[in-house]
């Protein structure tokens, strides 16, 4: 039986898969597609938008270069759902396989997140590695 | 038990109901968000995309002003899968729900077209409404 749900996303990007595993793993890669504000304290990455008060607090479970990266949100609107990367070769260098886990309904939020998880990936991460140019926060619009 | 799948959207548009649901019934307004390559017969119309070989035909089965569009596909990639765009009022202008409804597994093109609708919502459709230009198809990202 179905009890949770997930934000599912999938792109192709014309980039290699390392240079993908790099822009979500590092703080500036990071930085220069979700968020700017951004902090790293041990193995939590702590991501602020708006005024620098709301955000998320992002466990780093795995990282397997080239391959796989998940987080657990342990503070934040998005409590103890986790988040997964898979990156994977493909012909035009690399592909992204995105999930946010752990919703127990597809509700307002849910849809207010799957539209933003859409656009910093395929508006931001996206042009960031093919161009050099991410559109991270505030530059995302306010839906 | 959950046999079928939707992708969900949600966004908020300072904009009316009404410019809302104008943008979703009139071929200007879907040239101008969607696809520029959109003709009319009867109460089916086609969208095109790339070299104009390819897209859906959608059969309109509801136009209820400034509150709910529905379209079925006849023909195309996504065969009698059902869109609906629900409006309602809202404190900034308008809300808009959208649901592609009838998918049989969350795989890859289910990925792939929830991160294309997320972009041609929150990135072409409200910029339009809100200031009077679109990015519709080509300018979607190659994902």
């Amino acid at each position: 039986m179905n009890t949770t749900y997930a934000i599912k996303h999938r792109m192709e990007v014309e980039a290699s898969p390392e240079a993908l595993y790099t822009a979500l793993t590092t703080e500036q890669g990071l930085a220069s597609w979700w968020t700017p504000m951004i902090s790293t304290e041990g193995t939590v990455i702590k991501f602020r938008f708006g005024d620098g008060k709301s955000g998320a607090d992002m466990r780093v479970d795995e990282t397997i270069p080239e391959e796989r990266v998940v987080w657990t949100c342990i503070d934040g609107p998005w409590p103890e759902m986790r988040f997964i990367f898979s990156i994977a070769p493909h012909e035009r260098g690399a592909v992204l396989h995105f999930d946010h886990e752990g919703w127990s309904e597809e509700g307002d939020f849910f849809r207010h997140c799957n539209m933003k998880w859409g656009y910093f990936l395929a508006s931001s991460l996206k042009p960031l590695l093919e161009s050099g140019k991410g559109a991270p926060h505030p530059l995302d619009p306010s839906i």
